[in-house]
């Protein structure tokens, strides 16, 4: 095929622009706290302004009209990796991190708003680098692409094709008949969210700072936070509930919350996703509860605040942690390390497999048990009280065994480092679904620190690949994507 | 709907005969070494065909014309968990294994060829019992569903519909016009290769009752040995290769082979499955090789037979072992942890996933990134040069999220016993497959015999589950199945 390389270059220019904007956010808290980062914000802008400006202007004469399919997959491909490239070089010039791959892992992480850290003590860093960290997961939650779309016209009718590539779940659903401004509303949405949370945990105590800088990873599912002991830091019931809430709605699909904000809340009953996202989380939560009254003897309410926070902070696949669960018996942490194949809704922040593919799963599943039974009659999926096209199942189905495959692969090129098969397969799950923290010593007291540098290298590929849903990457490999058609 | 009991009632008395008559055959062996393990081989057989010989009396007079495909799935599920019951009885007269739980595992592991075992000294018990265990998993490879197809005329038609319940993998290929003379043939087939093996494993300086034995759960893919060292007890080369050679045999599928005995060995090349078993195989088995050599240290020839030896063993489902994987490096335990979800040819008597499904799963998701690209083209997953049928494809999916979910619930209940997560992974998972053996302590050096009751019977019902590749069983749980149509 022949790529059309003044479009991706036009887009990875405006991307890097709109990165290099983002980078001068930490310099207000750089200023304040005086840590002497600073420095390494104005450079890190300054080379993201200038390489992004450099390929405007080379591609200024370009128009997008015949922007493919293909191209949408190389474009959001290209644009994460080179985000991840031009947004870790904070850590390269303030030096906070050594080694390029913790560098990249620790990027990635953010961007992919996985969480996962390499850094064994957080609140050694200067308060403007730990502002970026979580930065990067406010940009990368909502999507850097869905940005551009929203921002810029010249996208025009190809817009659809990048939203597509780089939305979580399924093909999303329009809130305006033009996709530029479905990108803008759900910005729109994602600032409101961020800048009410940013309130309700100031109201609630918590410094301006911290506040800001666990809104964006809420909102974002992200979970990255500027204290060694996450949101259990602050010791504060209040803050955890708020957490969740906001936790949780991140989970949401956007799109409803949309609808919620105009009034019309019969959506949410309406939608099957919703109802088993909702109650899934909460019968987890009381099993958990439950478990945590009995066998570790905590009280009512603090079992179940640790519980529904621990359970709603893995299912959005966010990774904060207010305690430890690896510590609890074999049975919750099988519990957990089960939860990071949950995922929250589609169209959400929240990364993982999500819940309207393991919904359309699990009925096509006992739908084949029918279809055994009457193998003459065509019995479709209904979702919604509308039966769902075999194209879209065969997708979900393909994405499972996608999944799969990674995670098996993932976990074999893992098994060169000196961990346990459970925990390595937890440490490629909890990357390919964008959580943070995996079991044992790689749970949410522990850090990837200890692994080898292959292996973060093995972990940074996975949040990549999660974050884009596995195929926008993984096609670009095939024979067929480079074949002229 | 109406469950055609008499034919139900029929099939299952038959069936305890027939067992009956086999629970005669270790008598030569309990009197040949007079361990005192005679008596409770009489009474067992007497019980089976006491009970089997009423069922067939009572439902003397009724025909099968009418035999459903739900008739089938009752009759196969019932009459192995029957099977087992009856199986048994030697342990509980001879009172050689304590604790019904125990009892009814080992059972479960030998008919169902899985090869598991809760016992901790082998060589404790007496020479008649061992051969009765091996004798179950003869029985249980080849299907003694098959067998009464094979024997009996009564069940016409309808034979077909058990068994393609009962065999392994997609629908079998039919050897003949009629069902009871491809059964046959098979039995024949099975009959030829475990005299064989006897004669090669004596040739060889195995005692005739090391041989019978071990070739009794060679050729099922059964993997029960008299020795507590396995086939390693022995500690010959030829004997090694021998049993390799026929381990893999096993895992062919028994219609080539019917083929490759008329001389038609184009079947074997013309086989996409075959290939992919064969290369597989050898690939594997010389990654291990390398790694044994540079890891551990052993000269070629010793660790390519000991790498072929395991890696076949476990792809096949046997279970044998000449050396404990467990021992090596992260990558080898690891290696081996993944060949737990491999399996065999279709039409083997290999459990497990089976190269086929993987086969048309890896090219169904191959072709499905093809379909992302050109989404209103239909492009059908193709096999030894045929077009597959989409329900097909369908249906393996269907299959492996089945196998998966199996998976996810079976380690979730295990999450009661004191083992970590790996290592309750590869437990469900060599139950599943019918493998045997699993990682850490439930390795080949290990057994099952520390684990709570609870335990035990998960992974018995997971066996059964799995030789009967799953829809046979967790169809009757569902409400369609009991739905009148």
């Amino acid at each position: 095929m022949r790529v059309n390389l003044p479009v991706i270059g036009k887009t990875l220019g405006i991307l890097l622009t709109i990165n290099g904007a983002f980078l001068l956010l930490p310099l207000p808290f750089s200023f304040h706290f005086d840590e002497g980062d600073y420095s390494s914000f104005i450079y890190s802008s300054l080379i993201n302004l200038f390489v992004g400006g450099l390929l405007i202007l080379l591609t200024r004469k370009q128009s997008s009209k015949d922007l493919k399919r293909k191209d949408g997959f190389i474009i959001v491909t290209l644009g994460w990796i080179t985000l991840t490239l031009f947004g870790s070089l904070p850590y390269v010039f303030s030096g906070t991190i050594s080694d390029f791959s913790n560098i990249f892992f620790e990027t990635m992480s953010g961007y992919t708003t996985t969480g996962a850290t390499i850094l064994t003590d957080i609140e050694a860093l200067p308060k403007g680098i730990l502002f970026w960290r979580n930065l990067t997961q406010w940009i990368g939650g909502m999507g850097i692409i869905v940005l551009v779309v929203a921002i810029l016209p010249f996208l025009g009718i190809g817009g659809m094709q990048l939203f597509v590539a780089e939305a979580p779940g399924l093909t999303p659903e329009k809130l305006q008949p033009r996709i530029r401004e479905t990108a803008r509303r759900l910005w729109y949405i994602y600032f409101g969210l961020t800048i009410s949370l940013i309130l309700l945990l100031v109201l609630g105590g918590m410094p301006f700072y911290d506040a800001t800088c666990n809104a964006l990873s809420t909102v974002s599912s992200g979970g990255f936070s500027p204290m060694n002991a996450s949101i259990g830091h602050y010791n504060s019931a209040y803050i955890e509930y708020v957490v969740t809430f906001f936790m949780f709605l991140a989970g949401v699909n956007f799109t409803m919350i949309y609808f919620g904000l105009k009034g019309n809340f019969s959506r949410f009953w309406a939608n099957e996703e919703f109802r088993v996202y909702l109650f899934f989380t909460i019968i987890v939560a009381l099993i958990v509860t439950a478990f945590l009254i009995i066998q570790e003897g905590f009280a009512f309410e603090q079992g179940f605040r640790i519980a529904l926070f621990q359970v709603v902070s893995i299912i959005t696949t966010t990774g904060f942690a207010t305690s430890d669960f690896t510590l609890w018996s074999h049975f919750l942490t099988m519990i957990f390390f089960f939860l990071l194949f949950v995922g929250g809704s589609a169209g959400s922040t929240a990364g993982g497999i999500k819940i309207v593919r393991h919904l359309l799963l699990g009925k096509n599943t006992i739908l084949e048990f029918k279809r055994q039974l009457h193998p003459s009659a065509i019995i479709p999926v209904r979702l919604n009280g509308k039966s769902v096209p075999r194209e879209v199942i065969q997708n979900i189905l393909a994405f499972i065994i996608i999944y799969f495959s990674a995670l098996g692969i993932g976990t074999i090129l893992l098994s060169f480092d000196d961990i346990e098969i459970g925990t390595a397969i937890s440490a490629i799950a909890t990357a390919l679904g964008n959580v943070g923290p995996g079991v044992d010593e790689l749970g949410p007291a522990g850090n990837f620190s200890k692994l080898l540098p292959f292996s973060k290298w093995v972990l940074s590929f996975c949040m990549l690949i999660g974050r884009l849903e596995l195929i926008t990457v993984l096609i670009i490999f095939t024979p067929y994507f480079w074949k002229r058609s």
